[in-house]
């Protein structure tokens, strides 16, 4: 049985347990961003969450319900290195071990990071390994909890709340918010920000933006069914690599979506020298994605507000200082 | 005859002005600092402040205030780079033209911010001229009017703010500010922050921080006079090289001040580099100078509440690369 979308009943029980636990994180509005696109673009900048990305919310969330004492095993769950340090450092406040699997090739900051938190990490194989079903076996022999990334209405629940936040936190400025750019992978976060714009912003189209080489929900948005990548690993955007959207997140996505919009490696690289130079914010390149499609004008933001959010940014310190290297964010 | 310093209510002017113009910046908190230090770090990051720093503040409190059409020679101003940022967009924002005199040496994206907001630049070589009789020339030739760096009431009412915000969030979260750390150049952002918080947060000490080659308000405060540098230029710090205190700034930070600390420019690059890694901000050298003296345990802060001004972000991408290339921050 599929499970079903979280309620706006459960978006707010999920923005209730992350009061006074997780960033209340600003929107950023920059005069040379908006010069730029002849619009206003408001920024949520998820990367100034605790554990430096979005995912901390929704595994909070889907954690906090669990109680140390009758989950001795702990939990266990399998990330490209946000969720992973999210599920890391959510499970050691309350009080719980956790197992995690994460690729090979993972971000060394985002290795590390995770360790830091406590965590025992399991690597594997991008090209050869289901880690999915290396989550499942330790569940079993651990008797721990998995917390999946997205497929869960908990999770979905919890990232909702960046959609939440926006929506009262554009009010607040007096905006109202016509277009809603949010990088997209599994679907979880997209899926949480659609629902409570839909509660909250109801004229607000959302988008989803994802990188070139890695147009699953572009290409399952077209043909009405779940597509797959054709390369399992090796992008830029480490953080948004999913080989294919979930069920539950694409049943929601396909409903409340207005569409795809794809970057390039070269387009997420200028976004994240635009945010060093201009924002001041360390943004990691799946992060990038959406301040990527806004700067290259995928979306006309002339005479719009467009929100984005700026979803992560545990960017590794070598690969961000090639990313440095090139040319000019410009402004 | 020497000006005053600004009064309760001017501080509070300068805050109404400033009021959906410039930043509220946010105050972040992060558990890995905090466990670092052992204590409760709350960081005030005007990083994130339009034109990447507190300048902002004190350049729209006083440009605000002229009137463009009794102005046409527009403004002038000397800085090493963030003053020079804040008063060219302030005086775009007015409608005013504006001529900066700035340091042969200032970092090349401070210089190509300053003209992209419309500045005149005019470069000056920090050994040899004195900035102050050039900028005074350039008023005198083109009527136009002088905005000090720091040495004006309306400039320290303005950067108060930033004490104002600080005092304010920091009760939002429930916490009395034991201490407060903030850089010190010329002293006005410091004199600012601690007249706000002499009115707001009475109980809380407010300290200096200083790199270890330009300590000229450390030794000030010991000797009880304005004490000089006896370097001009060259420091990692390009942001905190003001020769010697000003005569009102330090005629505020005397008698406020708990004291003065100092930092090594290695500290200082583990400071940023941490702001990389776990906070997620670009902080420049200058505007990692508190967080690096509570990394480096120059205050203890084991069971304390301290409060952190992250004075900027104009890190230039060189210099970056270069810091991020050195050890990680830890954590």
């Amino acid at each position: 049985m599929q499970a079903l979308p979280p309620d706006l009943a459960a978006l707010e029980a999920a923005a209730r347990r992350l009061e006074g636990v997780a960033v209340k994180t600003p929107v950023l509005e920059h005069p040379v961003l908006n010069a730029r696109v002849g619009g206003r673009v408001l920024l949520k900048v998820e990367a100034l969450q605790h554990t430096g990305s979005f995912k901390f919310r929704g595994a909070w969330n889907r954690i906090s319900q669990l109680d140390p004492v009758t989950t001795p095993g702990g939990v266990v769950a399998y990330s490209s290195g946000n969720h992973a340090q999210a599920v890391a450092a959510a499970a050691a406040r309350r009080g719980l071990t956790s197992r995690i699997v994460m690729p090979h090739d993972a971000p060394p900051l985002k290795l590390a990071h995770t360790r830091a938190h406590g965590a025992e990490v399991v690597l594997y194989d991008r090209e050869a390994a289901n880690r999915e079903a290396t989550a499942r076996a330790l569940c079993e022999a651990h008797g721990a909890v998995l917390v999946p990334p997205f497929e869960d209405p908990d999770i979905i629940a919890g990232q909702a709340t960046v959609g939440l936040e926006l929506a009262a936190q554009a009010a607040e400025r007096g905006a109202q918010l016509d277009d809603v750019l949010v990088c997209c992978s599994g679907g979880g976060l997209i899926a949480g920000v659609a629902l409570a714009l839909e509660a909250r912003s109801p004229g607000t189209r959302v988008w989803a933006v994802e990188p070139e080489a890695f147009d699953d929900t572009a290409r399952s948005l077209a043909s009405g069914r779940r597509e797959t990548n054709a390369r399992a690993g090796g992008g830029l955007c480490d953080a948004l690599l999913v080989p294919t959207p979930g069920e539950l997140t694409f049943s929601i996505n396909q409903r409340l979506l207005a569409g795809a919009l794809l970057v390039t490696d070269d387009e997420v690289k200028a976004a994240m020298r635009f945010a060093f130079e201009h924002l001041k914010v360390v943004v990691e390149p799946g992060g990038a994605a959406g301040l990527a499609a806004v700067l290259a004008g995928k979306l006309p933001a002339s005479g719009r507000t467009v929100g984005v959010v700026v979803s992560g940014g545990n960017a590794d310190p070598g690969l961000f200082r090639e990313v440095l290297a090139g040319e000019p964010g410009g402004g």
